[in-house]
């Protein structure tokens, strides 16, 4: 068994000489998982004070903790984003390990990091603002939600709308790979497959969320409503229409029910409208429509 | 950049000043995430005796094990219940942190919560006679489904119904707050969303299960069986109705194929029916009826 | 209260006694979740050099590092394994713990361990070439994706499909529990449940993935790209089916867009076909069709 | 470097082989450092309660960790125990794993391992009511203390003599191994090293504690007080003398000060005297003496 | 067994009605051990940078870490150091747990708590560099020292003295309990025990230091070296004596080698002065002595 | 406050700046303390197998184990001990971070670093068999030790040479930093304060062992036992003689008890001497001596 071992052994690490798309052993940084949560973390305890720590906050440590946390945070996105844009740069340039060779491009990276995750911080106010008008939205949207409580501590639609708000402002920074991986981690745990990429409204709800997708391009109104399983995608998947707008967009007022299917990047929605569970969409639809599946009956048969 | 941080800090803190409804700095305690699946392990432990633990029990053991666990489930529970109850007070008084000021009320709460935990205890054994019942209809419904272990260490619908069943007696005991936790920590693991509110008989199987919805209002009968995707949802979302029953009723020995949807308060889905895939139902079924959609047909054309 | 914990302490010990098939208590092992987390972190690291460490590794380091994981892998493989085996075995012989008390039976269990174990380590390189083959297919089937290290980084679906592979080379061993504890893993992170038993071409690309069903009879040729929500299953429940192929065929080139349902063991999608969304298959497709649903169209008012 | 590596595991292996009495490999357990660990911090919960614990303990929660702690106390004293019978009967009759491979032998030390534990878990409330008086003679004994929740909060004396006390009652139930790695694990952290054997009277104290030396069969009145750097040692290392008393016997009112040495089986510093620093003492000493080192003045020279 | 353990429960119970002083159930704080190592661990990042954490520390990090490391301290010591005062108020005022209940006295504390926090941690600067000082003396002193890293990194009495200063600014402050449990931690990990209240002067230098006893009104200069073993500590134990200074006076440049005992509160060991091994000295030394035993000769004889 | 944290926040950075020697922020890594950790907690398990895991390790696994557990040593070795070389380097050109910057050096220090480990790992057997002796010596050297199983889980003395004669093998190849945070380490736990340095012979025993100093030029001959508080140490601290041998020799079968002090580098304790406690020594003892205190008789009086 130990020489049986001894060979496969071997055998594994030609294959890493092989083939070469999957290994990364360069000594180039990717951006951490680890770093990636313990951004989000810091991230949501800055916008739900309060709720996310296992102690309650007494309201006389709250300035220190925001300011602790704020550097954590600020040590962290400067360290991931600055691996990104390294990753960007020798993508860009086609090169090997250039970031880490050339001290001169390591302190570009870095100094274009600091700028961008000084961005990103200036916007936290403005996110807490768009993220309560979200927990109200859902407290509205949802005869079912008690309190406002309950929609913070038990909603995962929330939570995946609260990241993808962050993660977006990384995106449209043109930082790769840092807001994949965050939209990942909360679609892994809420089954809500938010792209970084789209463009999302004010007051925006998702009930329940399991299956819901949103593509990369998608743009979404103020006061949207969608449930689980409901796909924004697109109709065409051929790689050279990446730069496109591939996904729909939907206007404001407008609720899309379980299981509603829209494809399209000139597919739009009109305001105020109303999408029926399970509709299949790929052209448009005026303001105010109520659009709902043919009523295509059903066999109704004694069982046997 | 420091001196950007610390302009960002203030902002931050004022906007925890502006921005009230999603901060939580009163010191009162809301129920707490690490609390909830303390419980929530310590319930499975006892439920599925030497299934949970990483080294095999020993039968000598068992009784030990059963007061440790027990008296630990039972000091959290109270703990737990005993915040939610202060918050239910609060929020009926519309007072602020009434309870933890007035060590009166403080009283009336743990009382209350002691009360609700030995209900809620005094359960068990018959808890577990139904979760037998459900690992038997798993067995029996899955063809797939090899053993009685394999049912217990590898079915998301199983660990997501001996949840429920669990956050079900909180919830009818009228306890806001824990046992939707307890159903979006499951949720958040399986994907299947069953709000603590549904009435769900026994021998209960959900197959799959990613993507299943069943709301507050449900109510479900004995033998029922529901595959992923499956919605049982509310037709109306109207806010003012969030006391009626608003999802539908489900009576005995019925199937439920992936993917189909079945709304409102009033419907009901007659014993001993089978609906199909996809199906989209808003109104009653009579018993023993086999409900598919219609064959819309469709195109079959060769690509190009 | 504690004389009623007490009395609740015995009923639930009594319970055990009375209801028989969810504990476990006859000291021996089922395979552990840890030892299969374990497992899968260490194959997933072989797989993946460098993408799932949290520091980069050192060329240097490659050696040492196969050389450490491969062992350590095999060693927790082998105990897994052999629990899997005398589980088999004293089902088969329906007697208790057998394997525990009789040496012989157990030594018996481990040299074939370690045999097994042996022969799914051999396939790294083989199951390192295929995954190499699912990254590229995901990159070059999603426009969305800009790198190969985001594929590896953030699809769950990737990840879905490099788990399945190893699990599969258990399944087809006649390993039980084990494969099942490693693809309801991957499920729960996932949301795509792909049982173990599956056949699975090269080149697989599973876009979004979460509700994707592919059941235990399922043979996918190569090239084949599916999308959130499908479902590859049975048409028929009964337990006696049980060792019969249950579940479609899907042949090479084929793609499977979101929410479509395929059913049935003789059902066959044939070569180079595109399925539509949400569309309900139960018969076979000839080679190269585009199924899509027929338009039922959709009722467009304006709302009121 | 691969291939010296290999060649040295393969010597290692060798040595296993060759050098016998430090392997442990037969499969037979010997207690756990972490089961020793979790018995004290066990015990010293429920001696100490609400000083261990990091959240304060409310009254009402009392009762239910009591009894939580006292069975998970009870059931893993009777495991360690258990071990440590299995490993005297094992030594006892000069045969290898016999415990493990006898089933028989297995259920006489678990029986046996129960009923030490009871009697064990039987002492606490005196055990409670010694290191009570052990805390008032550290209070008084000490200018320095200034309130007795410094003496529990800091005292290393303390912590050393309220875990001797449990790990005697071990010890005179004839338990190998166990009582000797409790008072290892004290001796580590505190610098004061008791052996188990040792017969302590009430109101004892030791101040500050490092190099503090207390042999096997000493015996020691009530109200002693000692040092730092006191050792109550043997005369003589002859293996065959282990079963003789061979260390001092200290009688009620004794203060011995730092550094002083006190050998031999048959020596006995009489009720109420007084022994002076970095005395050396090989014979009896009768009661109320005050014994300290005759001047053997220094030399006072200008340094140079 | 469970009916034996069941009355042991209650005689537990019963112990804690009955023995009062080692109970602390009333709910009131003590300082948390886990929190004074946190304070420990935050103070000792902020001395010796990039000393104490795994991962090198970049130059551009260290002004966020400051920021972040210094606010969590400031809120961690103003938590510990109000349950302090809380804890000597209730003292003081032979009442139970007053400043839980009365929120006046409750914000009295924290008041005091801020302003002490502050000043503590206005201090840093000076600490830092009377601890280089420290090191310096360390390096100089050892001839066996190879750098100052090695010192850093491995000399016990350094750190002892680095958390002494520490300590010893909490207790000129009048705060009980935290100031010594820093020091029985540091006790624990060095065998180094120094009582926060003692005045140490610059550049001094613990070598080795297991043993080490420095009593509470000890007064030590500059550049004073002294080994293990060493005691400086009271003549007289009587607890009246509590307020007046008990422990020597230890001058400038003074060395004191491995295991001399110095005893008294009006001893002085005058400037520049040399105590050998040993020495027990109770009364003063002049500046500049030698002092060393009377070489009082060893019997020699053959063994036999 | 806030304003206030924020000035000694720049106060303590320009202490960075102005206070040199007790910073390390450039970059260039020092050897890690977890690292450390778990080298010898590697060296441990390969050296005592079956000891220091908490579960049993089966025969069977052993090879797996020793292969998987060298392979890991070895790469923290090489990392570890790279860091030295690297240290050492700098500190000899007296350059900065010249390892890090320049690509050439750290490819000389990591082959260095290959090598090194390569020479120490091939010393496992050899050290094996050294350490088995050591067990014996402690087994027949006190009559208290009952069995080979209780020395090796509960001797300090045993911990400590076992560790030492690992970190000896690093100094004897001028490795600088790592050896001495070892020793620090195992001082830290036991009291026993071994300079890596130290030459060590056949069959050491060190009993209790708080307190104990073995300075760096010690050397010991075979069979010798040593007690707790024992110092063998330098006689003169002037750094300029850091390169002679400053500590005493001890020949073969030579026993020291409890306290004694031993100092000088051409001090010589003969061949099978017994040195009794508390002596003082700073000449050659001829071999076969018994060397004890003169009695100087101490006072015994009434008490009064």
């Amino acid at each position: 068994m130990m020489e049986a071992l001894k060979q496969i052994g071997g055998e594994v690490l030609r294959s890493y000489e092989e083939i070469g798309g999957i290994n990364h052993l360069d000594g180039s940084n990717l951006p951490s998982r680890v770093g990636v949560i313990a951004i989000l973390e810091d991230y949501q305890s800055l916008v739900f004070p309060g709720f996310t720590s296992e102690e309650p906050i007494q309201r006389g440590e709250v300035p220190y903790q925001i300011t602790e946390t704020l550097h954590r945070l600020a040590r962290n996105l400067i360290m991931e984003i600055g691996k990104c844009i390294c990753f960007r740069t020798r993508k860009a340039s086609q090169i090997g390990s250039l970031c880490v060779g050339d001290s001169l491009w390591n302190h570009q990276c870095k100094k274009e990091a600091e700028q961008l995750a000084l961005e990103l911080l200036t916007q936290l106010p403005e996110l807490r603002r768009k993220i309560h008008l979200d927990v109200e939205a859902a407290f509205r949207g949802d005869p079912a939600a008690k309190s406002h409580e309950e929609v913070i501590l038990s909603y995962p639609g929330l939570e995946a709308i609260s990241i993808h708000r962050f993660a977006h402002e990384l995106w449209i920074r043109n930082i790769p790979l840092l807001p994949r991986m965050m939209s990942e981690y909360i679609h892994g745990k809420t089954g809500i497959d938010i792209h970084p990429g789209a463009t999302i409204g004010e007051s925006f709800f998702i009930d329940h969320g399991t299956g819901v997708v949103i593509g990369e391009t998608t743009i979404i109104g103020k006061n949207v409503k969608i449930y689980q399983g409901v796909t924004l995608g697109a109709l065409s998947i051929k790689k050279e229409l990446s730069d496109k707008k591939r996904h729909p967009t939907i206007e404001d007022e407008v609720t899309i029910y379980a299981g509603a299917t829209i494809l399209g990047g000139e597919t739009v929605i009109g305001k105020g409208s109303v999408i029926g569970g399970n509709v299949w969409i790929t052209e448009s639809v005026p303001p105010y429509s109520r659009v709902y599946n043919k009523p295509i009956g059903y066999v109704m048969a004694p069982k046997g």
